[in-house]
């Protein structure tokens, strides 16, 4: 019997990286949450204790905050690709880097109707998120966001299905369906050097789409309406090549207001935390190309 | 030496009331967090374990989903008003009530350009906030927020502070300030039955005044950002008589790219979680009415 | 009318003090949180932005550091009176500190059956607390904890109680208690010169004796337990005057398995996250000295 | 260009099951939180909204709930690996079942120095896990733990370390190290109806393992106590075949006392929030056996 070291990887985790663009009178800002991490032979620092291949994850940080000004900050998918080229380029026992980041969104404030230039107010719905992975195989860039929060009042049903001698639950063909969507998309491509992809634009078009599966489609599952969302999306971004869609479904319960003679004809429901459904679903092309370590986040493989 | 029972209150925090208004095709919706606290001649429940005089708690529950749809949900300064009066005048033991809300904000989903009918996108700013307390000196409301998050690159300075021998900070005529406000302001009225208050209406206004003072003001230090909100408010509403304010100073420190042969003039910065600093202020009238316990939030009073 | 300053404050909030002692192997260690919060004449700074008489809060959080060297860190509650002495005595414009202090606690770990030297783990069960304020009306302290979670199985009921047409609860008199309490407690003097309290020492008489009321009192209510902390309380430590004990009631309702053809005779539970009810208590001696500002955690006063 | 349905799951996360043993006047409890996942021919659900093959999530929790009478709760894997047997072999559609289970510890109040029959004191260390997946394969157990809070104020050094034009980071040899520490390990058997393990005590002694090594290696770097706390336990655990840690180095920096003519040396630190950094390995038998889906915690695979 031999012990050795598997899968391994480290770095530095929630460095919170703000930039002001200030280049006139009218500022903008770019709010970020950067996690780096490396992967390479760094076995010796785990077996014996020798950092001579390890950067460490202080100068990691230090990197994040420079590239914020030598590179700058667009979207979150291009400052990830930077930042892990660096690390895979410059730095030389790295083999891979991967790069995630979340994004907090802020609006400008608005003055006597007329937005400020340099103050604004935090948006405060969903966070964007990116993953950036480069190594070996090439570059992969996962798009995304957490919690965007939705609710239907309408329009959601759940019957027809299968019963055990553990089953009390009522179908309905009328209740209020919510979720805290989290989402992420695949692009295609393995060298983003050669495509040109507007990153924000995509983004908004992806959300927006989201949005409207779960408000049009009158779900009989939440399943359902996550396949009819990663579709929908797939159908309109030729260079995206797999979505990945978790939601929890939080229940909203009709009170009972039989007790207090009152009526409560879908009206009135208390927010449930826990337990929720967890429903999850990868829609993807059946050509995809290989992902690579594109969803690998960990220093463990599936 | 004689040990007796003090203040004391009892009630049911945080009843997650959802309340639907489906009258026609478009819906409406309200999301609150329901507290009610109950005050009186309870000492007997603590001291010998009678419970005759106690409502309990769970009872206090059914009361708030009873009410969302029997007087259905406006603003939560009314919703809190009825529910408060309710245990005052109702119940006969009970002497006070002290309803605490907080309202979760959703904004339509926009499909195709069109807001929907009945899907709603959880909007995630800042939460509203009310504390109605009914008692024998009348009726208190205070209407509120908490966090909102603000932020502005540049007219913020600090300078010309008092310096000792722990004193290491440097001044700056050029900052970004940043915080995560807590407001809450009181109406003047002790009997709301005979005023009227567009209660959503005077909320957006007190939002957007805040707003442009933190925007428009060259601040010289947060205290003074915090004056100037709440005497704008206290002048533009002459139902409100006194304003609490408390914001966290959200340190986002300049990083030092020097050692990286970069400049960083005012562009690239770390946001820090703690320490940080905590501002606090009451703006008020001179004249103020007494505020009975309109403040008092638990058992104890200061 | 007019618009004038009332109550404020500011401080410098969440200073993570890690203090190690290794004055030979045997290494210990205190591990705080400390907010600190100054009163006195800074009007200006709000009025004017006239900074002249404001110790900047990063020189609050600079004395706190030094003061763990300086002066160390014995207890939280002695550590903050030093703290709070040090500025209202030291800094001229200061006339009233309030530092409140958290304090993490660590066991030593277990190794082949021995404590450690300098390895610790941390314990996690409550959060001791302190808050000290120092001003013209003299020293005033309050020791404390929040979350010490406690949960028994029987020997607790809940019948007798007030109804009305809300009322659906059934009785009961063997349900789970559980709580995560809240409790603090004032000491008497108002000037800790003088007197001689073994700080450590008493929380842990306090929290022995919470922990045996709650678990050996059958209790007819949440309020009953409370006050019968309370009063053991009191009459173990005369140095105490005053208690004040928050504590929610997290309900753990038992599971209908008929359906299933089971019995449920008090086995099987779920652990409800809201709402939870919310019981409070003051409990005080009737000759208690004046609290001062000794309960006034912010700017404003009840 | 064909868009298919990829992998997915679906189920109920975070049931609160509580369990009481109530046989005699001395009480147990066993408290935990059940997730559960289903896997199989759902594509119905998804591409049609047609539930036939679906047990709703609300079924699911009734079974975690009934469960915990029928089967009882003994350790965390045995009612994982219970839960997920049923659901494998007893729902037809079903090919594969995954339970995550979290469980807080109590420890007995201890009332003149006897512990009490029936109340519990939350213990609030860290967190116990398991992951139980059932499937074709055959049975997979993970047993862990989350966020075991460890610090040592001396014997950790970080020397020798790779450095590059945005390396600032001072070397040192001897440094507070502190951790939040996440550990997996994965049984060899894929049938435990033929081993016989005592899950509790394998428990037990890993924590006491990882703890020592934590203490007593004069560390060169996270990475090199991670590899060490995984050897040891392999070592130890001959049915166990691979460690996966996670470790969030918990930065701890020394203040600079300087400026207020005071010395250092070891004594008074900051414990910073973000960032920190994240240092991941797996520690493996190099002949160990297929993880099948084991390690696959969502829909999708990386």
């Amino acid at each position: 019997m031999v012990i050795i070291l598997g899968d391994h990887q480290y770095g530095k985790a929630e460095s919170r990286v703000v930039r002001i663009y200030r280049d006139g009178a009218r500022h903008d800002i770019r709010d970020l949450n950067v996690s780096t991490a490396l992967r390479g032979p760094f076995d010796a620092a785990y077996l014996e204790g020798d950092q001579s291949n390890v950067l460490p994850t202080d100068t990691q940080k230090n990197a994040a905050f420079a590239f914020a000004k030598s590179h700058g900050v667009g979207s979150i998918e291009d400052f990830g690709l930077a930042l892990a080229r660096h690390f895979v380029t410059d730095v030389a026992p790295v083999e891979g880097a991967r790069i995630e980041i979340e994004e907090y969104a802020w609006q400008r404030a608005v003055v006597d109707g007329t937005e400020h230039d340099h103050t604004w107010v935090r948006r405060g719905q969903e966070t964007r998120t990116a993953a950036v992975t480069v190594d070996a195989t090439g570059e992969h860039v996962i798009g995304g966001f957490t919690d965007l929060v939705l609710l239907k009042s309408t329009g959601s049903e759940f019957a027809g299905f299968l019963k055990n001698e553990y089953t009390t639950l009522q179908e309905t063909h009328d209740r209020v369906m919510a979720t805290s969507l989290v989402a992420q998309w695949r692009f295609a491509s393995n060298d983003f050097s050669t495509v040109d992809i507007d990153w924000d634009d995509t983004y908004a078009g992806i959300k927006r789409i989201i949005v409207k599966q779960f408000a049009t489609l009158q779900s009989l599952a939440l399943q359902q309406t996550l396949w009819h969302m990663g579709k929908a999306v797939l159908e309109a971004y030729p260079a995206i090549t797999e979505m990945r869609l978790k939601a929890p479904n939080k229940h909203h319960f009709p009170v009972d207001l039989a007790p207090f003679g009152l009526e409560n004809p879908g009206e009135v429901f208390i927010a449930a935390d826990r337990p929720y459904g967890l429903i999850e679903a990868t829609i993807t092309r059946d050509d995809a190309p290989d992902a690579g370590e594109a969803w690998r986040i960990s220093a463990g493989r599936a």
